[in-house]
């Protein structure tokens, strides 16, 4: 059964057609490390991931499971706000993903914000390679959700369809507000 | 480049990765036969594929297409509205595929309409194989085609979520009106 499941699974759907072994990427909100672990295989040794988080605890989770699974050698971890990405790396950059809100298991008022987050996101599709994919998943269930996602969605639909396709992608027949997807492929 | 492109060709991708060679597969409408010839392609001379028009000129066109490219083993036309579907067949059906609207360079007024689309649908989802999917091609564009969608999502927006998954998929940033994809899977 192939099902799409859910935003996550959707968008590691589509980051694995577009990232490979020797790769730049970026995760831009490593949270507890499962996207940056997913990254890390897609790009491998010879590659390099570069995992922003403005909290201590999320740096050292991802860490942990990086370690666990072998997977720390391609690893740069930065603490830092994902706003500031270009201050760490200003081009060749094959794919960045975003899952916005707070830190699962953690402090739910420490979370991304509409400024940063649409800030974060502009800044990767810059740096980004043509070709290059950007990841957002976000969550209207979440206090502040439905604002950021507009706020994203309003910026994202405003580039130009030359340079950039953006992509909505959104379950509607599930409860409970359901996560929603944002691709953007930098098509030159 | 992978990029998307629009709702067509993302329906190609996501129906790429389900149907295989042997499968029953059906185009709901089947136009100039380009979907049709995509399914048949797939599914190869030990499949089957049932393509629907309630147009003459359509189904001459997708014959035509298909002898064209070797693959009038697998075809089966039939003149009828796709709302009909289960005389034809009644189970054991891998994937479907809808193209809404008029048949391009055909006559612009003999198109879908809501109540027949959203009857083939429901028809189609119900004739699934677990694990099958359907796609839906529509056009905002087009005179009525904003209500065709509106009426077939608010009908898919209601099927039960342990049952089937409903994706909507939008392109945010281009101009004239872009193709909306629906894409449904049937989980059980």
């Amino acid at each position: 059964m192939n099902a799409l499941r859910n935003a996550t699974h959707l968008s590691h759907m589509l980051i694995s057609r577009q990232v490979k072994q020797g790769d730049t990427v970026i995760d831009a909100t490593c949270g507890n490390g499962k996207d940056t672990l997913f990254l890390a295989r897609l790009v491998g040794c010879s590659g390099r991931i570069m995992a922003f988080d403005i909290q201590q605890q999320a740096l050292e989770s991802t860490r942990a499971l990086l370690n666990e699974e072998g997977c720390e050698e391609q690893l740069s971890l930065i603490h830092d706000n994902h706003a500031n990405i270009k201050s760490y790396i200003q081009s060749g950059v094959s794919a960045g993903m975003f899952n916005l809100g707070y830190l699962p298991g953690g402090d739910h008022t420490t979370k991304t914000n509409p400024r940063d987050t649409v800030l974060a996101v502009n800044c990767l599709l810059e740096i980004l390679n043509p070709g290059g994919v950007v990841t957002v998943v976000s969550y209207p269930g979440h206090t502040g959700g439905l604002e950021e996602y507009a706020a994203l969605e309003s910026s994202l639909m405003n580039l130009p369809q030359k340079c950039f396709e953006v992509l909505t992608a959104n379950f509607i027949n599930q409860a409970n507000h359901p996560s929603q997807l944002l691709y953007i492929t930098k098509l030159s």
